[in-house]
């Protein structure tokens, strides 16, 4: 058997990520059955199950590469940033992804063991979030009488209420002014 | 056949309306199934479609029972008050509830008429939200340099980020100070 190296079996599985999130984007948590992952992946399901135990280790998977891109994002430019990039990318294969996130709520609720993996996922955008502003109050340009936590998860309610919004197809119009104001709110009066 | 008083009629679809409730906060949209619905309402099929055209009626009118409910709460005290109420209330049906909203997300996105009939509920509570704003800012409380249209929309953009946060199980133990936050930046300061 020739041996594979991890260049190769990177790029594999970048394949089958890339896949994975076109298919739970155009159908769904459920809508993405194994027939539709091998489709939309096109590969068998025995080479995409080598690489990934199960649905929801793909699906958390994904979540976690976009986790990593919201990482790098708000380190250098801030979780408002991500939340503009967001806006400018509103094709049904973005906010389809959205909202397969959405569909998984009652198991985040309900299922420890998924709600522990996906928390992971969401604790890396928030400490970085955190670091963020810690780097903006020494800057002097945050605002100093709310405590950095507070701060942090006001962003994320504001992060949230974006995925719900587009993930429910509302128009976009004026939320580049209202995240403005979202801005503004955290910043040095 | 007696003739039932309208009374009694608006006291059967009260019923039906938090027996599906219920139904829909513990098994969601999906699982809230023609039997579980019977179950959980304690009245056959029969009366219960006599009542509502199918499921998605129902839950449009649950969803509609609670549009006019948030929208006198706004309009005595504001969509922040909406918030804060949900915030003391985060019991498994209450989230429930938010959850199987969650989970129609898809259907806003690609069902047009679903989307439609969803739309004047939330249409309700925008209008709502923005005639206390006009009235705070004739009493000089409202800050005066940004649309009352884009605060409306900063405030259901919280809105909805709590719902997600409730719904998908996150603590809840910071949400008033940040609640507090998205209160202050809508102010005049």
């Amino acid at each position: 058997m020739p041996r594979v190296s991890q260049d190769q079996l990177d790029a594999r599985r970048r394949e089958i990520l890339t896949g994975a999130r076109t298919c739970f984007a155009r159908h769904g948590y459920e809508g993405a059955t194994v027939r539709r992952l091998e489709e939309e992946i096109g590969l068998s399901r025995g080479a995409i199950f080598h690489h990934f135990r199960d649905k929801d280790s793909l699906f958390l998977a994904v979540a976690e590469d976009d986790a990593a891109t919201m990482v790098a994002t708000v380190a250098q430019h801030g979780l408002v940033q991500v939340m503009r990039d967001l806006l400018a990318r509103t094709e049904p294969d973005v906010t389809g992804w959205l909202g397969s996130q959405l569909e998984v709520s009652r198991r985040l609720r309900t299922d420890p063991e998924f709600a522990k993996r996906w928390a992971a996922r969401s604790e890396a955008v928030a400490a970085a979030t955190r670091e963020r502003l810690q780097r903006q109050l020494e800057a002097g340009v945050l605002r100093a009488d709310v405590p950095i936590g507070i701060l942090a998860q006001f962003l994320e309610l504001a992060y949230d209420g974006l995925v719900l919004h587009l993930a429910t197809g509302r128009p976009v119009q004026d939320l580049e002014a209202v995240l403005n104001l979202v801005e503004a709110a955290v910043r040095r009066q």
